[in-house]
């Protein structure tokens, strides 16, 4: 890809633009912020980084949405996050409106690029963008999956000591209470996890997953992840930009797959230069599926909140 | 480590020492070589691709065994390839007092040192050079089962186009002919492989792999595989020196574990800072057993040819 | 080295402890800091990202000094910045006692350790930190000058359209308003800077270098720079982890080195696994020691002010 | 770059793929060599490190010449080394045909591809090369400088002990007996190599670059060196591929440049995605304008003899 814009210059935003730019993923990343002066100089922070880790790439920030120009992809992280005493559709509310005119942008400036969602609800701002651009379900995913799966698999290296380069796992689902953490595949060197740990400790990985995100919080109080969320879209940012046809839980617009659709949700997803070109159905079991409707049915709840 | 010794410097024990090299794996890479000057200039040619690399690992060669010293692992690759008309006892003959003779070296001269054999009969010969050195079964192992594992995810990337980062796949058993490849331990981002490929495609996989090096022979007629190899072998100094604790399949002794001693094979296990600290015994079925036990027979015809 | 621990969560001591786990200059990253939960919270956000980027590297984090305990490199970036009001001598009488406690639990809990200063003023506060440990000034030193010199590069390749991987750039003295470009000792491929940029440009370029955090903080308003600091603490790291004998700038105590003693400057020093072990003494022009020679007595009217 | 093709299976040929394809600096790498099987079985065996070293590039081999369609770099290394007894002219006459036929392959099958050349004599090589073609100078280009560089940078570490990150060397003129070493371009960390090293000493190392090549195939006796082409070959398809605007001394068609036309040398270049773009004249004193004259007229008198 040669430009990829990232919108809002907050902690995932920028953390993300450091590894764009520092894995040389695409020629210009391009950060867009409504604070001015915020994207110029963090922009100029990862710019001055260049000669340490090696990378050529070009970082520039505005708070102009022109800066979208021509991008091949346009990554939204901007929004609000959900703060004590906000009601659940409080948040969505808030966010909703910001999305809407981040989607108008890219349909204007960056009528070819793929929109990736990062902000949360996630599912259901996925589903939204999808429908306000009209494009084609490969060009409009989120990212939950990926930091889900990542969580998992620290946790499972924490447990038994072994490399995260062995370990594979999976995780479906809406983002949230409502994750699907499938131990059923999930792996060590192709020797399934029941090898090495017990039910209990698997379902309380599988638990500790779900909770992901609200255990950061709960420890930094005045923050939430970033580093993990952030490399998380970089692996998908590379399986795009390389072609690769990885298998990442992605969150995906369904239709008809897994039993669903009028619904973006975290199903497996293959990521290759043109987007999201193919969802990976899988066989679940009784228990599996129970899970998966369920979490369908609250981000059906939240898209039936939409205007 | 400090230093490593990779004994021959021929096609794999160079590219091995290449790869050492550009990943820092150590501080030197010594080569030691039989034929004057060659280690030598094979090492400054190496040496002279540090700036483009960007390592500063220094690369040395000699014919003097005496440059083993000191070093914390010796790589074994030294010995002659079989070539037509020769038995199996012959090429175990022709190497056998290879390796004698270069355990001997290592005991001398390297005497807190692990052995990694690559050589071939690599089984016999890990086997061998265990006794020789009378060291404790996490410091002598052998290089079989990374390769042919690697052999069978690309020949599952070439089949399915998924990308090499999601397959994860294992080969236990003797290398060549009785190696053990088990489609039922291998998995595309955790999901079995027979969700993307039918049982006939499978088998011609697990043949394939069985086939590997013999395939890449046939092709060239005048050299063996030494890119992959090397590859291989790279891969398991990297979880030594990272003190990873990663899974691979490694020629192990085996004392007790599935069902054998008095012999060394292929099967999962540990490596970290102190070698090859655990053999993961894993639950074969009737099949994978039957398979396994055979090629374990095969391995001990060649461990009763020994003098 | 097997541990370092960074004191100080804020974003400069985070995306260190990111980018020395990622590229797994040691084998464990120990946060600190005084905020209840923050260090965890940190530590354990950039652990779940270990899988995405690829690394074994184990990261913790708390509030009890006691998680120093074998460190084998202390890297201190806590402390107050500069706010508006607040005299110099303000600010360093707010970080010295901080800093002072920190070295006091350095030489308890890591005996063995190099401390790298980074709290500002980091060339009064490497001074005292070296005073008050009674350490060798091989294992006492701050990073200033490689952070001044990536960001000269920056803007010689934001100038010139030239690769980061060909230019090479030196900036000595103090951190600050008071740092010593030195285009003289600039190069693109070798070719001395004068032959792409005319004097007036060249002068440009190193003002806007001696202003450069200064840039950053006028832009982002409540944040200063932290990608390229970290970036540039953790090249030192790799220089010293790897035993590089890299030539970099730091902040050294002088002991009669270009005239100058009883003070800590920016110089460029030899790194290697001993830590700072020489100075590189050049050969400066009247012009470029006179510069020299006045940043050398701003820093030493702040080393006066210490109690 | 989509696909890049090598032209010559040999080590060079085959180490070059093996960097091209890891680093993945284009989506498939095409072998082309006239043994049957060999490229087929280097491509093979390359593709089966895949896993091991994290790559995605499809490598392929082949015989047939159409092989090179639709590549978007063509890098010939194919030809025949001088032996004992072969006159200069000798190996000129040998490889010209060759390069011939691959020339005017390249223009069928790959009309908007650029030209490496790597065989030797690669700067009359080139030039005819250029002339047969009938491309501009921006797409046909050789390989010779990149390599002397880093095997002067590699004697300047060994000799310094510094690290080969903060080398700088600069190499013009014939590739061999006739090359000229810049030492006065030539610096650490910015600092000139005088200040490390002595005139006696510069001036051996010099001398050692000059015969960089004829030491290492004294030394094997059997090979020439591959290692640090490969290496070198490699930095300039990452300069394009990564559109860095990298200065790198190429083999350059000459307009005018340095007094020079009618010829191809080693002279310092930009590269770009755009390839060769532009030579970067340096003012060379006397003595280095003597020698680079006398290198000019041994081309000169080479690319005479071209019938």
């Amino acid at each position: 890809m040669h430009k990829i814009c990232i919108v809002g210059a907050g902690r995932v935003g920028e953390s993300t633009a450091q590894i764009i730019a520092k894995e040389e993923l695409c020629r210009e990343v391009a950060l867009l912020d409504i604070h001015e002066g915020v994207p110029q100089g963090i922009a100029l922070d990862i710019q001055q980084s260049a000669s340490l880790l090696r990378f050529d790439t070009r970082v520039t920030g505005d708070t102009d949405p022109a800066i979208m120009a021509d991008s091949d992809m346009v990554i939204i992280t901007a929004g609000f996050p959900r703060k004590p005493g906000m009601s659940r559709s409080d948040v969505l509310e808030a966010n909703l409106s910001i999305i809407d005119g981040l989607v108008d942008h890219a349909v204007k400036f960056a009528p070819d690029a793929m929109i990736m969602m990062v902000t949360n609800p996630v599912d259901v701002l996925t589903w939204r963008a999808w429908q306000r651009s009209g494009w084609s379900r490969n060009r409009v995913f989120g990212q939950s999956g990926a930091l889900d799966t990542a969580r998992m698999i620290s946790f499972i290296a924490l447990e038994t000591g072994y490399s995260i380069k062995d370990i594979s796992a999976l995780v479906l689902g809406g983002h949230g209470d409502a994750m699907v953490p499938l131990p059923r595949f999930t792996d060590i060197s192709g020797i399934p996890i029941e090898h090495f740990l017990g039910t209990a400790t698997i379902e309380q990985i599988a638990e500790r997953t779900r909770q992901g995100g609200g255990e950061i919080l709960a420890l930094k109080k005045h923050s939430s992840a970033y580093d993990s969320p952030a490399a998380a879209i970089a692996s998908m940012v590379d399986a795009i930009q390389h072609n690769r046809k990885r298998i990442l839980p992605c969150v995906s617009i369904l239709e008809g797959e897994y039993g669903q659709q009028g619904i973006a949700m975290g199903v497996p997803a293959v990521l290759d230069e043109n987007g999201l070109v193919k969802i990976v159905e899988l066989k679940l079991n009784a228990s599996e599926q129970k899970d998966f409707d369920r979490s369908a049915d609250m981000v059906r709840a939240d898209i039936r909140l939409l205007p």
